[in-house]
């Protein structure tokens, strides 16, 4: 191996899926040639699963990673998930930098074969919440909802669950990270739905939000802001711009209607094998973070009132030529039922 | 705040659940008194559900927890989990140790509470499964098998999975972390089932082989290893004893009928709020890994013929009062269906 060669080293499951097409617990040595290290639990199914021409599957761990580099080489490692352990270990051979932003970016960028293994995840969870909505029944718990929401991504084809189903009833939907409990529903109640499956290992996520009954004014007057905000979000979103610029356009749109300090967490987050990844859409995210073609990510703004009720409405996109095309059938509109 | 004091500064977001009650990402720091840092997103909900007197919730991040140390304390991390990058931030403002080992042994003590979690966890397992049964069908497929599981789960009252169900019919059952697929059942087949859901937060894990049709004697003399080897396993394992002894019951009992090449695993895990967590009960662990009253972990042999069939017989366990009790009904006994 060349004296001075720079490498990047990557443990994460989801990382190592979509740079060589195969999902393992292991070690991805990626420099002229990738070397894939994987224990015999792995070996196997990562020998056959591989799609990515320069990786080649070796058993092995650690050391013959550590054998493979010398003392001349550069390895990056990504500071923001790699172990401490891990890089004690890789400097005890050679130098260590700092990759994240790198592998970052590198993953961000979905291609072709990519991006159809999001629309496949995104159809088929739009159409499990399309199946779902008949069973809507009061005084069913939240994790009733979830369970047959579930139940259909898996009847329709995906492997699973992206991230753990939000259902909210009523004044829960106000906690954004609410915690699917065994609450009912009751007449008159918001129903706020955050879910995602997964297809070939991709993630997708949809949020909807529901009445079950008559809404108040207040609620409409709310909803219609935040549907108004995903859109203008939508149209205005391009490649080239910063994700802090981004964030901009749904943010302003709700502060105009006053509805500024109700809008509490950030517009989106980019979205591949993991459900959160680079980029985040944040008004605290860094100026050299720059939307470009390929990037998946969430629209997601959202309204919380303490006690009273929420409203979030999201789609997975991307940014195909130029512009922000949905994964989803762009059908926004206020459902109500029950 | 003392100079000289010592902290343990956790960010799994599991540990923090297991040591205050409440699940966020954030920031736990233990000394004479314990602060969580969280954000607004965590920060409402963290205060409500928090269980221990000596933990404060608070408002913020790192920032705050670096102002609380001072240049001579000294913090200890899990090196085996926690960044380089929170490494080298706290590094900046004071001493780092390797905490690893005492964070381990403290999380793998389970008391009363949490054990009722366990078992509460554990009963709605085995019972989605039980409930599972009468819908295997000739020609369904794997992920059909899982989602009807699944179900079960949140029904019962679960919150969700502990892990991604594994389904494997007929060889693929051979591959001991099998990905759960579109195969269909086919008459004469082995239907392994390796499962979990959480209750409270803590974890069950249970894997059952079943046959469907008529077994081969091959099938049926290496299902009596298995089961015996899993026996063995619980009456030998005691408190007190080191995790690589514990390991060798089911072992060498395997050994000793030939299979021994083909229990390419370790017997078994700890389990708490992560489905893996320390100790692992391995010919690989260290003499200094003691199992002691209160760990809760998975005594799971396995035996796997490549290209034809597997087999593993796994339930959740704790040491209470020295000895091994199953959180199962220890009903072991090959079922045939079909």
């Amino acid at each position: 191996m060349e004296s001075g060669q720079e490498f990047i080293l990557i443990t994460k499951p989801e990382v190592i899926l979509h740079l060589t097409g195969a999902y393992a617990e292991g070690y991805l040595l990626i420099g002229d040639k990738n070397y894939l290290f994987t224990d015999p639990r792995y070996f196997y199914a990562v020998k056959n699963s591989i799609k990515d021409e320069k990786t080649v599957a070796l058993l092995g761990g650690l050391s013959e990673v550590k054998e493979l580099l010398q003392e001349k080489s550069l390895v990056g490692l990504d500071f923001s998930y790699e172990s401490v352990n891990l890089y004690k270990e890789i400097k005890k051979v050679t130098e260590v930098f700092d990759a994240t932003d790198r592998i970052n970016r590198r993953i961000a960028r979905k291609n072709e074969t990519q991006l159809e293994f999001v629309q496949a995840s995104c159809s088929i969870c739009e159409k499990a919440f399309w199946a779902t909505l008949p069973s809507i029944r009061l005084g069913m718990t939240e994790l009733e909802l979830a369970s047959i929401l579930e139940y259909n991504f898996k009847a329709l084809g995906a492997s699973g669950t992206s991230f753990d189903t939000i259902i909210a009833f009523g004044e829960n939907s106000a906690v954004p990270h609410h915690q699917t409990s065994n609450a009912t529903l009751k007449k008159d109640s918001v129903i706020l739905m955050d879910f995602g499956c997964k297809v070939s290992g991709y993630c997708s996520d949809m949020t909807r939000t529901l009445f079950f009954g008559s809404p108040t004014e207040e609620f409409l007057q709310a909803y219609s802001a935040v549907q108004s905000a995903h859109e203008k979000a939508k149209q205005n979103i391009k490649s080239g711009m910063s994700a802090r610029f981004a964030d901009k356009f749904a943010r302003k749109s709700l502060e105009k209607k006053g509805y500024g300090e109700h809008f509490t967490h950030s517009l989106g987050h980019g979205i591949g094998t993991s459900i959160h990844e680079y980029p985040s859409l944040s008004p605290k995210s860094g100026d050299e973070v720059i939307l470009k073609n390929g990037y998946v990510f969430s629209i997601e703004p959202g309204v919380y009132f303490d006690g009273k009720f929420g409203i979030r409405i999201e789609d997975t996109v991307a940014l195909i030529g130029g512009v922000v095309k949905s994964f989803m059938t762009d059908d926004l509109n206020l459902k109500i039922i029950g």
